[in-house]
């Protein structure tokens, strides 16, 4: 940082800052943008916002180019946002603000880490800056367990959160062996059923669970479920159940959204912190069958936010789309735009990553493509299993019995 | 197996069995016990009963003694009872049916691996088997991640459970801090506070959660909870609750129970598997603070069957347990008996194993000593840091930014 500068080189503060629901790896984005920055001569200082957009309107900044390596390595292996998140989508009056803060903080860099929403408050900030003219390099860094961010083959905390659900499904499939009934679990999901999906991942015997999936990507008809639950439990003696919390009637209505009212400035309706989607569910199937043991769990907060249980790759892909919006930053400050995780085809496992323009992540979500859902809507399939496998890592290994029988007498 | 018998020692075949609501460490003390028996020469073949005392009735046995020692390694590592689980109370037609087909089976040595309730059933069966003269050694081998068996000063199952607790509340406190509000969870525990209580194990900064611990052991009273989350939110701004599913009014009503009227064979009513009690008290404070973000977590069968989250010293421990409790039947069969696992004094954690009485863990239960529980009721002591610290094993570490404020400009 102490070099002399180029006059073309955009040459300033930087300005990051965390939105958005948490992940397990988000910290990684964070250091990884914090310790390339250390290394680039056009950035002066390393400001953090605290909660979002609310730090930058509030002027609550930490100096993060102050904080020691260890310090940085700790936070980085971290669970959740260590900035603080928020959940707000600027005004007009907002950006106007920020534009007013920043100039008087000289920041000419600044990251956005979180899902499209985040995108899309980096986007309008982008937008203002333009028409303001006040140089910006303004970037978006990737985030979201939901997975379901556009350009991306998949996003940073995804990983994670699937290897929860994986490891969660695995004990819980041998627990409603063990104990044999209906069991319902909620994943976390708005309108995308990767994290869902999943819990496909804990299959490893031809009879366990989850045996039914449903993905808010396909309509929920309650009597079709009734009927898969049946024909399931007549069959193993027991159902484990994958339900995305987003999961919606054939009007796009979510089925939760139906007991809440609860909504967040960008207008999505509040799906987690309530039980009362797995309560429905359980209740349907003890009202309409004969199945005396019916259980409904939702995982909640524990998908984003537990300690513990991270994905190797995730981590490591976490920090390099930190580390790399800062460098495409410095050397093309214009346009701004966030960093893309694409795979390499092949059958090995390998990444690369694009910039991508801010409009092309922001606001609008992706879904899981056809070819991952099984056509009776209850299930995943093979190619999904494929593409996520590589970005849970191996998952603990399950041991069986070979239960060689003893004649009766 | 092959060696030559003294006439002395009780010889026959082995039956074991796992009972009641599984963990990740009950398979530990299942293999523990066929490894022992394999070495015992008076233990000709290893049965193991599927389900329970159902397999006993339906003698659905398979032969533990044919599994190879990769496959019981593989298992002993694998969550929940591999030989599958029941929670059913013998009636005396039950004891007198099962004596049938022991003494068809040849069965000497009986082994019931469980809590409270499992120790009740084998003093039972214990009790019948003096009354028929039939020579049987019973014994019970402790498992519960409730911690609540008496004689112990804690029980296999509980450190892993306690661990999946802490590392929760790590993660959860963290996703709290970061977008900030009213979060309660609601955690196992009937009538014992203890894996409730593990969620301060948690707590590394002073500002961490849990702020507020429910137990089981002190009448949960409407109005001083919510004096209480006002009292923390307005403190830190936001407030995470821990609070046990078996939170009960001044009248001994647990408070869940009020919206279920499930019980099972043992006379407990259904706790678990159901949102209800974290939705009703996200509910009170809503209805009664201005606080606009409140949520509820209901940690379910995760806390007893999630794969991978183990705790080394509890997975040792029932391990051995499994292993005494044969070599004790096999050293004095008569009176039967249950492993009892006991602290030694002393700043180190060292544990020693005894043997006691059926009748002293058979169906009562044991609860929070009251010096574990704050004078408030509504936190935990260091006195339980001490106790439970060494049993979860050495949790994940939590990073914070130093956080050097920039100066407001």
């Amino acid at each position: 940082m102490a070099q002399a500068k180029k006059s073309s080189v955009l040459t300033g503060n930087m300005l990051i800052a965390q939105s958005g629901g948490p992940t397990v790896v988000i910290n990684q984005s964070l250091v990884g943008a914090i310790l390339e920055a250390k290394k680039q001569s056009a950035i002066r200082h390393i400001y953090g916002s605290l909660h979002g957009i609310k730090g930058i309107l509030g002027e609550n900044f930490i100096d993060l180019g102050r904080e020691s390596a260890a310090t940085l390595e700790k936070v980085a292996r971290t669970p959740s946002s260590a900035l603080g998140s928020v959940r707000k989508k600027p005004t007009p009056e907002d950006c106007a603000k920020m534009f007013e803060v920043m100039r008087k903080y000289e920041v000419r860099y600044f990251f956005y880490i979180g899902g499209n929403d985040s995108a899309e408050t980096a986007h309008i900030v982008n937008e203002e800056s333009k028409k303001t003219g006040y140089e910006l390099a303004c970037f978006h860094i990737p985030k979201t367990i939901d997975n379901d961010l556009r350009e991306n083959d998949h996003t940073p905390g995804f990983g994670s959160g699937a290897r929860f659900v994986a490891c969660a499904f695995q004990g819980d499939n041998l627990d409603n062996r063990a104990l044999p009934g209906v069991k319902i679990n909620v994943i976390m999901g708005r309108h995308a059923g990767f994290l869902t999906a999943a819990s496909a991942l804990a299959r490893q015997y031809p009879d366990d669970g989850p045996h039914l999936i449903y993905l808010p990507e396909r309509p929920f008809v309650v009597e079709k479920f009734l009927a898969d639950v049946k024909r399931v439990y007549e069959q193993y003696g027991r159902c484990i159940v994958a339900v995305s919390e987003g999961i919606a009637d054939e009007n796009g209505t979510a089925i939760a959204a139906k007991f809440t009212k609860e909504t967040d400035s960008h207008g999505n309706v509040q799906l987690s912190g309530t039980g009362a989607l797995g309560d429905l569910l359980a209740d349907l199937v003890k009202k309409n069958t004969e199945i005396s043991r019916v259980r409904a769990d939702t995982f909640g907060y524990l998908q984003r936010s537990f300690a513990g249980v991270v994905s190797p790759v995730d981590a490591k892909e976490a920090r390099q789309v930190g580390a790399l919006a800062v460098r495409h930053a410095v050397k093309e400050p214009a346009g701004g735009g966030s960093i893309a995780i694409r795979r390499k085809p092949g059958k090995k496992y390998q990444v690369y990553f694009e910039r991508v323009p801010l409009q092309n992540v922001a606001r609008d979500t992706r879904h899981m493509p056809d070819e991952f859902i099984g056509p009776d809507a209850n299930d995943v399939t093979e190619a999904f299993l494929k593409y996520a496998r590589p970005l849970v890592g191996p998952l603990p290994e399950i041991g069986r019995f070979k239960g060689f029988p003893v004649p009766k007498k």
